[in-house]
């Protein structure tokens, strides 16, 4: 008889069920991580059923008496798994009644695994956007830090892999940074939508028993209560919203690693890896690799497309790590300012070319055909852009005269570019009073205790 | 000489380009869904150029009245491409040319393709997004003024495709209104993060010419100012956002769909479809297919998994095809009542069974044992669970008692169901009147005149 | 210093590693499924090594004697991991040196690590396909044998989820059998892409030891050997075709999976899983839900789009419990013949009724359009379609006369499909006949015995 | 009244449908694409009618003939689409009606929509499978072709961008030919399964008219027939199968294409690509972007992931471009030798040098371990690994002796991996004898006229 398998459908069945099967059915192996979260909402609960007059004063405290006692088994590592525990919620339930006997089948009177599956998930999700919402803040501070740091290195800003225009490597850093901003801002809107109360919804037409859903949110400090009871129980768009903020966040950090990959190359030797943070090859001896830049860029296809339950917990360990090996690589990172220096080239300044000509009247179409012009005399004799003399360069525009000879001065390039969220000093810094006063914002909105009582 | 061809970086090239390579390179098929974008943002920057002194006024007039020219040409229907034109932008600056002649050439002073590309995609988001915020939210209206009228109805409410308890159809609407309500906040959001300007970023290192970002952002209605410059042209998390959103929202009508094709088949027969939201087919005559719900369902998986601008003309007309598509087949949907009250059987109350053991003071799990050994006394006996006497069901437990055929009432099942979010008929009222407000709240966040002047 | 850690390029790191970093970057946890791929393939080597002369006779006997006792400790679950054995490979040849000593240094000579990862994981999938492909076999064996016993059986075949035409229950079996005859060619077809040794690859020069790479196909029993040492370390292409592999087979799953949870519906009636792959709920008492069915479905949506290494392990674990299951479920089914033939209606026969008339000498369209008209007055009358007098058939066309009432049999209208591929008994049997040669044939071309000694 | 419009179903409705479901419905914009399958399939078809005795060879002629007055007004481009045809298959048999009357309504006689458009889509999916593999072969040809001419350049094989071993850049060519080889015999393979002949199948349950089904295979030239109608009308296996082979194929192009992208940076500077196949930018006049190169990256993402049948033409165009401009990249693209060999530093011999001490009997793990010595001794002295003094080299081991000097040849070094598919001269002149074979094979396969009668 099926029911002596303590299955929690108990009375029915009358077949025995296929071993693959039962495997196959088993979340235990994932949803283990639920544990503090089950004995929470299950504490709530048996309050709500005490308001309601389900159970009496003291059923409720020897089932919350109990619960403390199945969250001391686990924090210690001595909770012992049954082998037909076939999730966190039967395991609990099941330690529950053997600690305390028949008043624990009082417990789930109303709710339904549904409710409780998702309220625990919910929780469980909510502190650890709070966890991962620091870490990412940490990592933001650690760029800004940088990049206020340095802002005096000059190297080449690329576009294609080409070299485009000088730029600060601060602007390089703070254009990564406010990327990952974006997506502090975006994980603070996914807390809020899951910070939401589904407890109370029974399997699919609600509560019956006169659950008091609102005693039930102050208990676990939700923001608010679900609408439909429906809805409540089968909605997962908070899993994959937070699985979407993590896609656009790994793909931030994939093309800040791919960057750093490549200014570490032999070829572009502008950065160097801590060794903390390198590699090393089983067959060739001189080899070191940036193993923690190449994993943040593979693990991002593993978030990618992900849709499950289980993903949440995976993904979540996964964003956790990659963002600490994020802020250790960018806080131990060394750079080379003599080869980034090296890296600018005159023809880098060819708009700057094109710009001395609009100054002088030039409509711009026409002036950047002549510095094309200039920059093709000067590849054709060899020579670099700013050799070509005065007498060559009038032979293309009648307009160049003298004071060429400024343009070609990488300081004073980047300093022209003093618009808002340009690369000029000036507005590097306002960009970094803007990310630090986001920062302060944020972390207002994401209080730092998150979990529940 | 390829400057002859009119490329825009004329000047440098001497070989010729492969023409399979120029096609493939070539976005004006869809990128001149830009067409009036492209315009707005050419106007407000020629404005820019004349306070930063790189236009005179009659310059500017010169330029904005060629830009009307153009718009009016788009507008009619007359406006021309030539083969060279690439892309939207080359189009309109070419026509502009043709125009009004060499002035043409200083509108693009300091501003890079990438400049303008996001600065036109922005706009033209940010205008859809309004589009079809209205469109959703038309369509939750439509819900929900359905669901208030047919409150009364009760039909079974499924888990697992099986019969699981009594709802009210109403139930079940909102259910899916509130899903979608979900899908309008998070709209707001990503319109939100769509409204900010990035024209002024140059290409990469910002723009060096003095031109006014905050009169750029005024002219053109954007909410705030891109931070980088770097990380302006070149970030399309909204893309990413934008299309996210529409695969959540499609995910949702494609349930409701698939729920609705269902009810709609000769076994369910709850629901029929207006003739103008269903075909035929070409070879058995007698059938009446629910392609409007297969059609919804199927570019859901078109939708998904999008990732480029292409996507976004396409997944947007998409939406606003799918949401019309969807408030037309609720509008008209037809219910069939008593197949709805026929299909409810005594089995769904196993659990109303169960409570009222609950309620005679029996731990729940026992309550659901006792229970499910009346629904497999009922099985076994070949008679309905309500046929069985009381003096059946006393030899499973000795607390029933004459009171228990109250508990074969379906109506009075689901008006138990008073927790907010139940199926109970004023929970019902409480959910139409939260999703009411919700619908006002949201109205007033999303400006009905969403375009600039 | 970091060689004392036993990390396997020592010599060169000074720094020391970040934790998580290292945590990060192993991946002992999921490739300890390869450990007998592992000692296969370095006993393998070790041979290879000793034929040019880089190890003495006496060397490689130790190397593999060493080797088997490795491989006796995983078999008796005695192997013992270290905290820094990182991947399995580096497990192994540690475990080795600590028996044998210092020649256990030898093994490695001249290849490289991804030289032995992807010899390793080709081993591995190798057996692996073989066991699914026997598995695939088994459960289309177990379709093909109750489609044959249960050929007589009718019922309505759908489209659109709308009833269409009669048809065999056989036949919907076998459109299911047909489709998975498909994957296990293709299974095939990868596992003959699998079967390729890349082993004397190195880092990517390739060998430069003299190492006879034809040695090491023998002794692997490998189909052929890898042409660019380059490719050969790098290209995965035979984890993403085995991936989709995965991905298109449970594709077709999921849709029988889908059909068997619709048919076992309340309202549609036609079969019943048994209590072996049926659960229950935690609430209401009543309910027995196809849970294997469903889990299928799920299933389906985690092995889509994985990339990665640790997919090919779980991938194969989900395929080989599906098949399990799927085959479990098949051969246990129950079906309802009465409801089958109760579901068949008049109407599914308008396009024998419009065939009718294409006999008489109508063109296919015009009687297409009588039948419809037929099926719409039988409607708008009530009746069913068989009900309408030859009167009133007349009404539509003269060319109906009193033969029509032939049309109205089922067993006669399916037997009319004896084209190759229909539903009559005899094309059925065709389909069987096939099917079963198709499987004969597949066994041959994958050998029983796919493990190298 | 509905069938005035001329829609297939014509008799029943009498609702009208709305205008936005009728767009939504309709598929002719994209499968116009098919109009000559279409006009091959019916011109089968109703030879296949003929011999049942369902038309008269008259009959037949005149549909025979007004198929071809069809095909010839879309291949002269004057077919005329209305706005009621929704797609190819309706708008060529309302066309052949007003040409030869009402016998063209019996050409559908026991075909259904179904049968009819997966018989048109593989009729043209596998002239296009034909045409790419051309085109595929024609790429791998001309890169063996390079790889033959430059079979002596040498210069830095590359693991995870960093400088690892002296390789022919014949190699590394040949690399990614072996790649797109055996995407070369998928496509072979996929090409297989599409040419099975589904026509025949009716609706769901067959035909039952006696149409001669391998009568209709050898009209079309198809290899095989389809076993079992209901999963020929509705599987697209083959679809899936086709755009799985593109992404892979395009996963390898992409790779390529990124590696070219970096060997073509200023950084790097190894090749230079043809102005044939770049772009240059508007803002910045000195830019060359590898625009050809990116967008074949790019468009890989656009391949990934697509799922209908839109995407099977959009995904072959795109193949088709991206074959031919690789193509055109590869015959064009100019190599830089003496770059390329100024690249090749003493560092990347340090696994020879291990090698070294490996030959003079040290175990290959502290030959590995005293090279890494002797790269930080380098190093830590500023010098080049082989300025190193024999003395200095003697201090990590006494086994280095005078020869150690042959040991920084790099010539010398790649002509060492002699082993199959190995960097030596003679390796790659196997590797290329080995591709040359199997497009020989292959195109034996691939029949150069696919086009049916």
């Amino acid at each position: 008889m099926a029911s002596e398998s303590g299955k929690l459908w108990g009375g029915r069945f009358v077949g025995t069920v296929d071993p693959i099967m039962e495997k196959f059915n088993s979340s235990i192996t994932y949803d283990r991580h639920l544990w503090e979260a089950d004995v929470q909402g299950s504490k709530a609960y048996s309050r709500g059923l005490e308001k309601a007059g389900l159970l009496t004063k003291a059923e409720m405290d020897q089932i919350l008496h109990g619960l403390d006692k199945v969250a001391e088994e686990w924090a210690q590592g001595t909770f012992k798994l049954n082998p037909n525990d076939e999730d966190i919620h039967t395991a609990n339930e099941r330690r529950l009644k053997e600690l305390i006997g028949e008043t624990a089948g009082k417990l789930h009177t109303g709710r339904s695994r549904n409710d409780q599956v998702v309220t625990d998930l919910r929780l469980w999700m909510r502190q650890n956007c709070s966890m991962l919402s620091a870490l990412l803040c940490e990592l933001i501070r650690t760029m800004v830090d940088r990049a206020e740091a340095e802002r005096d290195v000059l190297f080449p800003g690329y576009t294609h892999l080409q070299r485009a225009q000088p730029i600060r490597w601060s602007h390089w850093i703070l254009s990564h940074a406010v990327a990952l901003t974006r997506d502090s801002e975006r994980l603070l809107e996914v807390r809020k939508r899951i910070n939401v109360l589904p407890l109370g919804s029974g399997a699919i037409a609600g509560n019956p028993l006169g659950v008091d859903r609102e005693l039930l949110r102050a208990e676990l400090d939700f923001g608010a209560i679900t609408l439909n009871s429906m809805d409540a129980t089968s909605e997962r768009d908070f899993v994959a919203e937070f699985l979407f903020w993590a896609s656009l966040c790994m793909t931030h950090l994939s093309r800040m690693a791919e960057d750093l990959i490549l200014y570490g190359t032999k070829e572009f030797s502008f950065v160097q890896l801590s060794d903390a943070y390198s590699t090393g090859s089983s067959l060739m001896p001189q080899k070191k690799n940036p193993d923690s830049l190449e994993l943040i860029r593979s693990k991002a296809g593993r978030v990618f497309g992900r849709e499950d339950k289980e993903a949440v917990f995976e993904v979540s360990d996964t964003m956790s790590a990659v963002l600490q090996v994020a802020t250790g690589v960018i806080s131990t990172l060394q750079i080379h300012r003599e080869n980034m220096g090296r890296a600018l080239s005159p023809d880098m300044l060819a708009t700057d070319l094109a710009y001395y000509l609009v100054r002088k009247g030039m409509p711009f179409r026409q002036a950047h055909e002549a510095s094309g012009k200039a920059v093709f005399m000067a590849e054709t004799k060899g020579v670099a852009l700013n050799q070509l003399s005065l007498q060559e360069l009038q032979t293309i525009s009648p307009l160049f005269s003298g004071d060429v000879s400024h343009v070609w001065d990488y300081g004073h390039s980047v300093e022209q570019y003093e618009a808002l969220g340009g690369t000029a000093r000036s507005s590097v810094d306002w960009q970094i009073g803007q990310l630090r006063a986001l920062l302060r914002a944020q972390q207002t909105e994401s209080p730092p205790h998150a979990s529940p009582k």
